[in-house]
């Protein structure tokens, strides 16, 4: 299996750095990737949101089949869902994929590739109302969303809980413990300022603060 | 406030990744650093553990005086501890440092560049008995560790619970409720596999599952 994490100028940076992270302690485990490649459109440098410069191990012209795409977010994606370059090359690798992952407002980068028509997906709480205004899709307010072989969650730190989860579908409980227990995932659960309990707050979050 | 992330060949991505994003969250909400910078040895590409290409925003010789340095860890660590000018680098800054952050194994880099001695301090758990045979500090099992001006993580994840305690500490529990929500990082707390039960498991999450 290769596993292919999308990049471009704006993508946030924990949304892919997390899910990556994740990745590559399951191929070291053993039975995930072989390969795991950062993928953007060109060759260059790619500067993310908060200033991150990462280089792409492959272009869209060098990049090979992919079993796995994985699409994060960021203010970048409000740029790129009008770059025909980066839509078609999400586009043409899904075809291929087994699954295809999206975090945060990557999902409007699948939208606009047409893999959401029909679909249960989400996105960050800031964004939940703009992807329902695309009326095709079924926005629905959980951490991650599983709707056949497409995968979205919610905001930045979301693509962790939808990575391990995914490991968990594809590989069963006892791997992805083992990448949960290697990442050392195991967090604080501590929620400051009670800002998880304002209206704006999405669904499972407001579900999950008060049986706390 | 300036903020510098080390990074080395050899440093795990999601370790510096996470606190990244989330100084950059409390930079643009505003109080907290003006400039949030990853800063390497040399200004050239630096392969982190896992693949992740990333080019630093400056040099230890182009480096300002820094106010916050945070410092990760990975398998890099095992030879950067004997690596006199990134020692030497740590050693002189956090001479001038506010506050001076370590994520995972990262504690050992602090470690050398004397910064541990007679302090309380943790690391990801495969570590913790290598950081107490080093005597001079007190390991303790715990998420994270605050003994004066210096902040240590347990394991690559754990560095984003750490850095939303520091922004409370320093800015107040609003401004990291703030930091938490725009990073939408409200972990679904899904333990996998049970291995969070085993014997080599820190005793912070010992406590976790026994009360769960």
């Amino acid at each position: 299996m290769i596993a292919g994490v999308l990049v471009f100028p704006g993508v946030e940076e924990l949304d892919f750095a997390g899910p990556w992270d994740l990745l590559n302690l399951w191929r070291r485990i053993g039975g995930g990737p072989e390969r795991c490649l950062i993928v953007g459109e060109f060759a260059a440098p790619v500067e993310c949101a908060n200033g991150l410069s990462v280089n792409p191990h492959v272009s869209f012209a060098d990049c090979p089949r992919l079993d796995l795409l994985l699409v994060p977010g960021g203010q970048g994606t409000r740029r790129e869902v009008d770059n025909p370059v980066l839509i078609e090359f999400i586009r043409s690798q899904a075809a291929n994929c087994r699954s295809i992952l999206s975090i945060c407002t990557g999902s409007f980068l699948l939208h606009r590739a047409g893999l959401l028509a029909g679909k249960r997906a989400t996105t960050h709480w800031n964004s939940l109302g703009r992807l329902a205004a695309l009326r095709d899709v079924t926005v629905v307010q959980e951490r991650f969303v599983h709707d056949g072989r497409i995968w979205t969650s919610a905001g930045i730190s979301a693509g962790m809980d939808l990575t391990l989860a995914f490991i968990a579908d594809c590989a069963g409980e006892e791997t992805a413990g083992k990448v949960q227990f290697g990442a050392e995932y195991y967090p604080s659960g501590i929620r400051y300022g009670a800002l998880d309990t304002r209206p704006e707050a999405p669904a499972y979050l407001k579900r999950l603060s008060a049986g706390s």
